[in-house]
């Protein structure tokens, strides 16, 4: 391909809205630009990158058994009432009416309507199981749409679904997706690790996520050092030996902190260490009150409070006035004791451990001193209700854990029989007898992957493609192009790596030769090859390696087999790297 | 692929809401389900069908020098608001807001969105000329969509832009496109014709379509016998001797005609031809009241009035009460004489070359007799203002002319200036003068090409499908699948046509030969392959052309020349058919 014919403005500056490396790149790169907020074109460029993650994807879906299809993506209100996600899904999922005043929604994902179309064919055991998948435009109307790629309203993913007679079927197809998601991600070229992870508002009953490493992610996954245990952090049980505190401590009494209301404020003030304080986390859930407590030093999981509860939305933090309402304090002052209004107290495991507690005492610039949990308040249940720490043992076998971030860029689920039951997606065994069948649900988000791959993968002066999806495998740049022997050497070597099954990207345009490196190091594809008539005349020309920054000259009298030998070295770099 | 493990529900029935064959066989063949009104799901089997429509579309326009983009589906209103078309588009147009009250529409083309990208990017002349399409799900909110996939609400689509400096130059652009057009729909397989056409509410200068001929098809085409003249009907120029007429006739003088509403009832009961009758329609354009005159024996054709109105929007046929309201009679005696508040009077040109015609009087029961237009009537103007039809000689060199029937898969058009100069898309000249772009767009229906490959293709066993558009190039049909002698020589065919880049679809269910046989014909792949436990004792198979119904047996001995052979048959005999 001729730069000169290619439509891919680059660009010096970033867009002002631009906050994480990915987006500033592929608009720089002239690989992406925004229609509006959180809405995207994708320049040839780009969707070259795309494309290479699509047939990917494809390629070992189909390998795993599961057969494409495309369903709308304009999607009728009736089947999310069914399954009640019409009521549930909130504000992300954007509905509008047609022309006859008949409620629709963007899809955002494919449960309902794919379990409607099977319930229509699938009638006997014989058809299972089935595994259907789609890569799609989708639609989120997300509040901060942002990230670029990232987190945008309209992206593009990949979902699949499989049906199952039974639940050890239903194992098998979930199996045979986590399979073909390691295949994928290894097939990508990036760093990626597959966690345990909760399984939000999807539903169903467990997941896989699959994160691409990087340390821009907004994810924390922890990882094992000595085990293959491997958790979003969301996910990841803490265990500990929590056995209740059997010694006691003097009778509850109350403390002046005046105009003290953060545990680092009280602990300073009092002399305590941040473990020694209760934190009292007040929350509206299904719009009833609930208090949490972890200990001072620690952060609370909503995630696991949400689980305990069986709640249907997100734990939702209370405001000011329900704080004053609840507690009969301003915030800063909450404690478990004497809490009328909140009949829910839900403390973390940790807290039984120990007594001897400073809380807040529900009365403005006071606390209470000396709180055994046990002895004085009405706590409801200690479960693991706090954000694990590299300092907690792994849950599986007690070795050393890190917290690296990640991006989420793929999520197996198992779902059971969350929508078929709802839908009436029935079968008849073997016997005759209906049956409901057993679902899983696989996504990608194919967009976000070329992002991610850029989060990972980047320097100071642009992208480093890992090799399977940058847009072409290699550039050639001409220095000088109006010079017919310099243009000529440089489209024979272009012809000859195309020969060698490449896509080749080579820059003839009528520019400076500063601006060709800088653009070439900004698009990041694997490697540079410079043609200039300086090397020419000294028989050589210089390659790079985009990700190392190797720079080397090869002798034109044997460049077949050099560059041949540089390009491997390029792509056994990646390899190393990654693995 | 085997046909046990291919998501392909076939049906004995179509739905009941199938009118066209295409729909009842997309249907039944097991390719598409219907989600909602105009809203299909493609399954396996529809799904490489378009692929295979949107690889060769995407060669050939690579091909052509136009580079592959992939636009947002939902576009601002505001985009809309800079062309005036938020107001002019109707409700076709899909309105809705997001969470913050914005304005956003669902794509049902992108002359906006893409004129906005560009008109960011394009600063001088040397970034001209630029070619971008795209292929992606579009949406039309049709008050009745029916006919499948022939005109769904949601439906796959390319579409492509392109931006020049001049005149000269998009003229250049246009024709590469037309050349474009007519590679890929040859290379499709299918019986085509480009004609000149109406450029309609997406506006511009010059346009044609691309027309699959079917006897099923919605548009008609007047195509010369002895030149290359082609146009759809809505276009086509009625050229004739309309020299006025010279000759005087007998004073006007009322008939009652009681009850007599039609032309045909007028004709009988006064015993006049159709042809000495000027029948009256009137409309609203505008707003405003128009009357519109042809031979009683003609049809209007309502494009050329809106154009010779220069009308924003189509011709509204006047309604009952209007038609008392105007001409102070029922519906039926409208006439060119005394029409008090209809100030626009357009008259075919046809009406010129002659006299003494019969024409409503404006008055219940009554019509007028020796009616001379120019004499008489306050006529603004005689124009070509009828339906073509082939009785009229060619417009071109006066050839017979014939009026086939097709279906619109594809149109070009020259847009001029119409979306750069009200979107300012400018650039700066060789002199440094500003310019506005001008722009073509470029549209073929992929999914609608699907379905008229069938249309025209098909009989009453089910589809046959141009190989170019097949889901898979042939079928084996293993009629005992459980003798693993028989199943074994089915599979090593399968491999042998594989190996020769064959697409194979391998019918191993266990299903009874009948099943297997009907639904070979219903799916429509073009070669069949038979292998049965009775051909194999007798070392043959059969083999059969799914278009001719030919059958063949081939030896098992010489199998591999022999089916090569009989496959390049039937290729050579499809496109022998297409020619």
């Amino acid at each position: 391909m001729r730069f000169s014919k290619l439509y891919a403005p680059t660009l010096k500056d970033a867009p002002a809205d631009a906050e994480v490396v990915s987006h500033k790149l592929l608009v720089r790169a002239g690989m992406i630009r925004k229609l509006t907020s959180g809405i995207y074109t994708y320049l040839p460029m780009g969707l070259r990158s795309l494309e290479k993650v699509k047939t990917i994807v494809r390629e070992e879906m189909e390998r795993a058994g599961a057969q494409e299809i495309f369903m709308p993506t304009v999607q009728p209100a009736d089947l999310w009432k069914e399954t009640g996600r019409w009521d549930f899904y909130g504000k992300e999922l954007l509905r509008f009416e047609d022309r006859h005043g008949r409620g629709y929604c963007l899809g955002p994902t494919h449960e309902e309507v794919v379990t409607d179309l099977l319930r229509g064919e699938v009638r006997s055991y014989r058809q299972l199981p089935l595994n259907v998948y789609q890569i799609q435009t989708k639609f989120r109307d997300e509040i901060r749409p942002r990230f670029g790629l990232m987190r945008g309203r309209e992206f593009m993913m990949k979902d699949g679904y499989s049906f199952d007679r039974d639940d050890a079927g239903a194992d098998e197809s979930y199996h045979a997706m986590y399979e073909a998601y390691k295949r994928i991600f290894t097939r990508l070229g990036v760093k990626f690790r597959p966690v345990e992870a909760d399984s939000g508002s999807i539903g169903g009953s467990f997941s896989h996520e699959f994160m691409v490493l990087a340390d821009t992610g907004e994810d924390t996954i922890a990882v094992c050092q000595s085990c293959d245990y491997a958790a979003n952090v969301e996910k990841a049980e803490v265990k500990g030996d929590f056995a209740p505190c059997t010694e006691s401590c003097a009778a509850m009494e109350e403390v002046a902190t005046p105009d003290k209301h953060t545990v680092e404020e009280v602990a300073e003030f009092l002399g305590v260490p941040l473990s020694a304080i209760v934190k009292t986390l007040l929350f509206n859930v299904d719009g009833e009150p609930v208090a949490a407590l972890v200990r001072g030093d620690r952060e609370l999981n909503e995630i696991k409070l949400k689980n305990y509860l069986n709640a249907d939305e997100e734990p939702e933090l209370a405001s000011p006035e329900q704080v004053q309402e609840w507690t009969g304090a301003p915030v800063g002052f909450a404690g478990p004791v004497g809490l009328k209004q909140v009949k829910r107290i839900i403390a973390d495991s940790e807290l039984m451990a120990a007594n001897d507690y400073v809380a807040g005492a529900n009365k403005a610039d006071t606390h209470v001193l000396h709180l055994d949990l046990a002895r004085d308040a009405n706590v409801e249940a200690f479960i693991d209700l706090r954000m694990i720490t590299d300092a907690d043992p792994c849950p599986h076998c007690g070795g050393a854990l890190e917290l690296p971030k990640g991006i989420e860029v793929g999520h197996v689920f198992k779902l059971g029989t969350k929508y078929s039951k709802s839908m009436n997606a029935t079968f008849l065994d073997e016997n005759g007898r209906e049956q409901v069948m057993i679902m899983g649900c696989y996504g990608i988000g194919v967009s976000r992957v070329v992002a991610s791959c850029i989060e990972q993968n980047h320097d100071d002066d642009g992208i480093c493609f890992p090799p399977p999806v940058a847009p072409y495998d290699a550039t050639v740049l001409c220095l000088d192009p109006r010079k017919e022997d310099i243009l000529g050497k440089a489209e024979e070597i272009e012809k000859m790596m195309e020969g060698w099954g490449m896509s080749v990207l080579l820059d003839d345009r009528q520019e400076r030769p500063g601006i060709k490196f800088k653009d070439a190091d900004l698009i990041g594809l694997p490697m540079q090859v410079v043609v200039g008539g300086k090397g020419l005349k000294n028989g050589i020309v210089e390659v790079k390696d985009r990700r190392t920054g190797e720079k080397t000259e090869l002798s034109l009298e044997n460049l077949e087999t050099e560059l041949k030998d540089f390009y491997q070295k390029v792509l056994d770099g990646w390899k190393a790297a990654r693995d």
